[in-house]
């Protein structure tokens, strides 16, 4: 079972978003993104199995069960140093296994433990073992930043001072390092986020985020976004639609939060280009068809934050969790190698990192 | 000021949107459709004055209004029957005019008071007026029915036995007769019906109605539009999206509530059809330009039925309450005279009715 604490006193910098999985002395804090911001709880989860379950409730999505992975693999290999050398391995591989299956589309837990397990593989004693795992979860966490950095510096150079940005759904890491970016080199944006039904994390993580961050936002419904982007909009030009992608084929298909296809389509029909931001394509998947969308409760559709909106006649709802955006509808996937035209992202993996 | 009840028993035949404006002895009765169907309610509006401040409360809306409008002109006539003939076409142009201007943008009101207006000039006696004028509003409802019908018609006529449709918003009259008019000749359809943010009329009132007529509903989010109309979607082929016009210009371009413009944009990107319905295009109006397109409280986008859902730290939300999706994106305009492909809709006027 996982622990409610209050938020921490030290948490209180901003972006709160940004530092939600925090290794505190004999747990992982998670910032609880189901309630968030309504509610700032952070669950304490005293083990790799307590991080897991988190995971698998959906306590933190996006780039926050990478976080968390490592978080767990740095808080076993502090509870091992007891332990003989055996048996301390046992527990990280156990630990490993937990957190790499606690959610099974997500492909960022497995690489996270993965990471680790590697860097202890040569561990000639328990002490080794525990700082081998430390520094390369550390390390993981903080590549993973670097990373995201590289893809919102390539994101900023697409865009000009003062560019009006329609997003959608929540970019995380990739958002927060995109608006670091442009004041690394002083440009200012306006940005225009969807609320994003059923889970709202636009009008509750996105629009929040860039407020802390002194990001002028605006928050439209999701059916607005073409409205938006048609020339003489009231909210005046859209210069660029800019989301993360969960997954990017090597035909270039973006797989991503469900209405990124309708605002994709709507942004080409108007001449907007859209970037989409993935850290790198997945080498795995020649095209979309190689990526499983997942299917959500189609419940989650008839209610709000857990009340009911919809007539009580209605019986069904659908809920694609992620839409598939075909590349001739993406302008540049962008990328921790650069941008690149959407049917030639494979090149990617033909190319070293700057 | 204006006086709830409970629904009345008579009231309980389906679907009880299609009868949701009644003259009963003494008031007007008009369903709230700002909580149904969470909550049905009448508000009891005693005089024209009453009546008006619920349209410009917007207790109903879409065909609403001019429903009500009819039954503040009969209610008025039976309550000016015992006053001279000067006195009654006095009060009677009195609650025309405070009827009309209750909601400026909505044309409706003012072509119902005309109607009835138009009816009484030739009274020779306030008996004379009442009845004219009680018969001209009576019809004046059953025409907009009947015209609706025809439009219903129009639209089957187009659609396959087994159609799945995708729905935006809340067609009121025209959904009905729609639903009707496909019964009458034997063809069955499957429904999928937006949300409709932020008043979820898709999630209370269409797809209520809908359930209630027996038809197979399905609801979803507005971003769900385009990944439902993609192929291979997993919720099987859309055949037709289908909406309601509030008003179209002679060059085709429709204005419908936000969100329309997006999902024709991906309808004709996928091609699926879009047919548009409205019982006439504007004469007065040669391009979407001479058409004023409200925006509303932006306020309304931060919040889900008067809860807040956005974030404190959210400042500003958009909400125009109409988008224009031009005559390329749509495939028919379905009128009471029949169907016409977008760019042709000034045909209309030219066209003698069936």
């Amino acid at each position: 079972m996982t622990h409610r604490l209050q938020t921490p006193a030290s948490a209180r910098r901003a972006p709160l978003l940004d530092d939600s999985v925090r290794v505190v002395d004999g747990a992982v804090l998670i910032l609880d993104r189901r309630v968030f911001p309504r509610s700032v709880e952070w669950v304490a989860a005293v083990d790799a199995e307590e991080v897991a379950a988190a995971i698998a409730g959906m306590v933190t999505q996006s780039s926050g069960p990478l976080y968390a992975a490592y978080a767990a693999m740095e808080l076993t290999a502090l509870q091992v140093a007891d332990l003989d050398l055996d048996a301390a391995g046992r527990r990280m591989r156990r630990a490993a296994e937990v957190v790499a299956t606690a959610r099974p589309t997500n492909g960022h837990p497995r690489e996270a433990v993965e990471h680790v397990l590697a860097a202890i593989d040569e561990a000639a004693s328990t002490p080794q073992l525990v700082e081998a795992a430390v520094e390369a979860a550390r390390d993981g966490s903080d590549l993973y930043r670097r990373r995201s950095r590289l893809l919102g510096d390539a994101t900023v150079a697409l865009l000009d001072d003062g560019a009006r940005i329609l997003t959608h759904c929540w970019m995380d890491t990739y958002l927060v390092e995109t608006v670091r970016a442009a004041e690394a080199v002083g440009k200012s944006f306006e940005w225009v986020a969807t609320e994003t039904r059923p889970y709202l994390q636009g009008a509750r993580l996105t629009s929040h985020t860039l407020a802390e961050m002194g990001q002028p936002v605006t928050l439209i419904t999701d059916g607005m976004g073409a409205a938006a982007m048609a020339p003489g909009s009231g909210l005046g030009p859209i210069d660029a639609l800019v989301t993360a992608a969960d997954r990017v084929s090597l035909d270039g298909s973006v797989v991503n939060k469900v209405g990124t296809l309708g605002l994709a389509v709507a942004a080409s029909a108007f001449g907007v280009p859209f970037y989409a931001l993935v850290q790198a394509p997945d080498a795995g998947a020649p095209t979309a068809d190689d990526i499983v969308v997942e299917e959500r409760d189609g419940d989650e559709v008839l209610a709000v934050g857990g009340v009911r909106t919809a007539s009580d006649l209605v019986t069904r709802g659908w809920y694609p969790a992620f839409d598939v955006t075909p590349a001739r509808f993406v302008t540049r996937i962008v990328t921790d190698r650069g941008a690149f035209p959407a049917d030639r992202v494979a090149d990617y993996h033909r190319k070293q990192q700057a």
